[in-house]
């Protein structure tokens, strides 16, 4: 299966950079379906508001969530314009100089306006994929939204049409003369998340297992 | 030495799960000093945008920077208001029921306008806090800024007068009723960063041994 690169618009190519922006779709998909949490960016009374919140990828589509009485998703829904944020931290590069210390990370930015979606068939499928993204093997092990849970959610879709990833990877990228002179050590300190062992819930009865997609997953990297 | 708490603005306030909120300015400089990267989030010709980059705090400051040519320099420099926010991800919740899964976090945002800081002494200290802040040490050790270099970096200053704090953590939060009922499987994977081996750059001299300032670090958790 193929896909289409991804087709920058004005504020969607990188402009400080360039040669860290990576323009295959597969791109897109590897850095959203690492995360587990975005920064979602609205604009409420003129001013710009960064909320972090969790998310979920199905094909071109970003699913997001939240209560319907949140400022964020009122906005949201309303048709404004959004920008989502989803930032791996791989590590901190140490250069010779200050000016060329720098970070190794992937970063997905997407922008665009979300679509409210409406139907419980269309909820459902969105949580099923938000919730299999936060915690793989939950839809099929816990209790499923009831009618009231879900009007008490407001679910958005968010096209992947206008998108950009950026990736800084490897070596710092010093002067030549401060490589020559040797001033400094240079290097990448690497940076990396584990789970940890799960850790029952103090009111959960006795006999009551940890589930074998919960055991799975802590052997993954996250 | 005592703080002043956190004295919400209408847009600093936490109008969803309030009970998450944390009022102490402590708090608030321990979620952004436990930080490397933040979400800054800017209007751009209408629309926001949210990009992540580093940041440093000092006292009630907040400084952040990046080239001169940026668009998030360019127009956080020119006074509009800007939002940034610094959210730890410490586990994934899992709950009895997939409406109340979620994720215990700690997340910073602050609100405001942020000042351009053009005069050198002032550059040179607040980027001394930005590098303090991604790679300790790295100030004392590496080579300083040069005044081309100075000139090509904007640095900018936060007042973190308008701030808010929002913590989760510890168990699920389920419905007494699925509590009863043993629906499923409920509790905590906590999630952690570690640093990796420091991993030398492939052009750095031999004899150039990776200094105490990095390997202290590498025993500390992020």
């Amino acid at each position: 299966m193929t896909h289409s690169p991804l087709s920058p618009t004005p504020r969607s190519t990188i402009a400080r950079g360039k040669h860290r922006a990576v323009t295959e779709r597969a791109a897109l998909y590897a850095v959203l379906d690492a995360g587990l949490m975005c920064h979602l960016a609205f604009v409420h009374n003129g001013a710009p508001v960064v909320l972090p919140t969790s998310y979920g990828r199905d094909g071109d589509t970003l699913y997001l969530h939240g209560s319907t009485g949140a400022n964020s998703m009122r906005i949201a829904a309303s048709g404004a314009d959004v920008c989502v944020a989803v930032t791996h931290l791989d590590g901190v590069v140490y250069a010779r100089s200050v000016f060329h210390h720098s970070v190794n990370y992937r970063c997905a930015v997407v922008h665009g306006r979300a679509s409210e979606i409406t139907d419980d068939e269309g909820k459902l499928h969105a949580l099923r994929v938000l919730t299999t993204n936060l915690a793989p093997g939950s839809w099929e092990h816990a209790r499923r939204p009831t009618r009231k849970e879900l009007a008490a959610t407001t679910v958005l879709a968010l096209d992947l049409a206008e998108a950009s990833v950026k990736i800084r990877d490897g070596d710092p990228s010093d002067d030549e003369d401060d490589i020559a002179a040797g001033v400094a050590w240079a290097g990448v300190v690497p940076l990396r998340a584990h789970w940890g062992d799960p850790v029952p819930g103090q009111d959960l009865a006795e006999g009551i297992d940890i589930p074998g997609h919960v055991t799975a997953r802590v052997r993954e990297a996250p």
